[in-house]
């Protein structure tokens, strides 16, 4: 069955080039997807002229507003109802569109996705759940940096979405769930941390909560899901791409050093490469906007059209698993209507 | 000259054997140093009995009591008068030595410390700095952990400490200070790294503020010293150490994988080795309680004797270097006591 994915397709450092050489591989893996192109016509034509088989499953709808990369939030929200951002968001609201992709400015993509998609029921906030390779496999983190300022509450329902999330698109039954902290005894951290620990032990969640987790516990793999609040998360997701980036570098520099160094490389070059493979940030591409009432997918500002077209996979595969109708069920599970006490308990 | 540092010798996973083992590594590299060893006469003697040369350097006191890892830091205030961690702590503050070691318990060495030996004055609380390996070379980093919930002048605070420690510890004369937080924009963050960065920027320090800093730019180098509160820090740095752990896995993986690949790294073996050393944590061990009035070092708890005695060496190092007066000096300098206008503004 085919199915239609909206794009922003001026968001990103090197858009409109890298989103239409996205379409073009993620077309390849995906034949059976459309595309609604949101972004300037007069850019967007001479490169689907240059792909003539993009034109069967692309569409063009021109604007000539873009978000810029600095660009507030706010003012994206009271100007910014004509952009290649809000229009491709809005596709998904009308139902045009099964889900939308945006390299763009993250807090405008959430700002507009909010306003325009609407929050699930019973979710205060949105969160950014992200991939991120393991010594065991991959493990779902969350929130990358759309709540900086998290109470207790947002972290519990991170957990839950977080929890459904782990168990749809990394296919595990029963997903552990752990908080980052800054040790792993109850009494360690801050408010937030510790009153969502103790609510999620014993708050009757049907979630498998392993309680604390450290900074090191995320590449370890000790759980499938890690919940922080944003800033935690956002900072140390990218601590980790930085020293991921200083070891390439390190790696490169000892085996470019000698001519033997060099000759290893190359009879090694098979086994590292896999190496290389498993690691690659743009395989983690693609994080999702989780508690919003539609798929909206964030892909790295600075990706290449590989890293783009996994964004757009993680869209599909959201839609095809019917994603937002899951999590919904399942907050509907988590929270008996009846009881007002267990649903003050719960959250 | 000769000088004198006191160790919790019952302090960290395999202690008291690896800090003995420690304190003999050290005194190979620093002869000039002698150890007071708090800590069980029964379980130091006979560790002490196989290696005679350090008896002329290392005096035992003996004390049964111990503070254990998960002992609440208010639990050894209380409680904890006679422990080994207390009185090598205790040791510095009576004058009988010019610093102390402990891989003990995080929270209660902080306390400690603080009781005993106090704060330095102007200073609100203390941090915990830690170096860092980058791709230019080493960074400061604070706050490890000491301080879950900071509030801008806490900040401020640590980038003042982190400067003078970079100046005085790297040799770096005029170091960059960094503020970590999701984005590099104004108006990114929460309250606190805002009115931090305003401050450092317009507050009149004598500091070369270089703005916000991302979780990437740590491992990157960007700047000198990276300041965050201790929530933060802590995960950011176990995260970093994470990926390195699960890097040098993947690679421990991809060189025995195949005949060939193994011959590889036989032949890249010494280049490989470099980038290992380079960033090795038992190098980069050893981290400072900045504020106190005294020279308390911390060790990895689950450190083996190098990265112990490395520990010790920091210890030595700020010792030497007159660390903590030059510090009080700097923190002078930047409050002139005249204008308490200009003071308050500075904090």
């Amino acid at each position: 069955m085919r199915l239609t994915i909206s794009l922003d397709a001026m968001g990103g450092d090197q858009a409109p080039d890298m989103v239409v050489h996205g379409v073009k591989i993620a077309h390849t893996r995906m034949p059976h997807v459309d595309f609604l192109l949101y972004g300037d016509q007069a850019k967007l034509d001479p490169l689907l002229d240059q792909m003539p088989e993009l034109r069967t499953v692309c569409q063009v709808r021109h604007t000539e507003q873009a978000v810029r990369g600095d660009d507030k939030p706010s003012q994206v929200l009271r100007n910014g109802r004509k952009s290649s951002m809000w229009l491709a968001v809005d596709a998904v609201a009308r139902g045009e569109a099964a889900g939308v992709v945006s390299a763009g400015n993250t807090g405008a993509l959430m700002a507009v996705s909010k306003f325009v998609l609407r929050m699930l029921p019973g979710i205060d906030r949105p969160a950014i759940a992200g991939f991120f390779p393991t010594e065991r496999g991959e493990t779902v983190m969350l929130d990358l940096g759309a709540n900086v300022d998290c109470g207790a509450n947002n972290l519990i329902e991170f957990a839950v979405m977080g929890e459904v999330f782990a168990r749809m698109v990394l296919g595990i039954e029963e997903p552990t769930v752990g908080l980052l902290n800054v040790g792993s005894e109850e009494l360690k951290g801050n408010d937030a941390v510790r009153t969502a620990a103790s609510a999620l032990r014993d708050g009757g969640l049907p979630i498998k909560f392993y309680g604390f987790v450290e900074g090191n516990d995320i590449a370890a793999g000790t759980v499938d899901v890690v919940v922080s609040d944003g800033f935690t998360g956002n900072i140390a997701l990218k601590s980790a791409e930085g020293v991921a980036k200083m070891y390439s570098h390190f790696l490169r520099d000892a085996f470019s050093s000698s001519l033997l160094a060099r000759l290893g490389y190359l009879l090694a070059k098979s086994a590292l490469v896999k190496v290389k493979l498993r690691t690659d940030p743009r395989r983690y591409n693609g994080a999702m906007l989780l508690g919003l009432n539609g798929i909206t997918v964030k892909s790295h500002g600075g990706t290449d059209p590989v890293g783009f077209a996994n964004a757009v996979g993680v869209a599909v595969e959201l839609v095809t698993h019917g994603f937002n109708d899951r999590i919904k069920r399942e907050l509907e599970r988590l929270k008996p209507p009846d009881d007002p006490r267990t649903q003050a308990a719960a959250i």
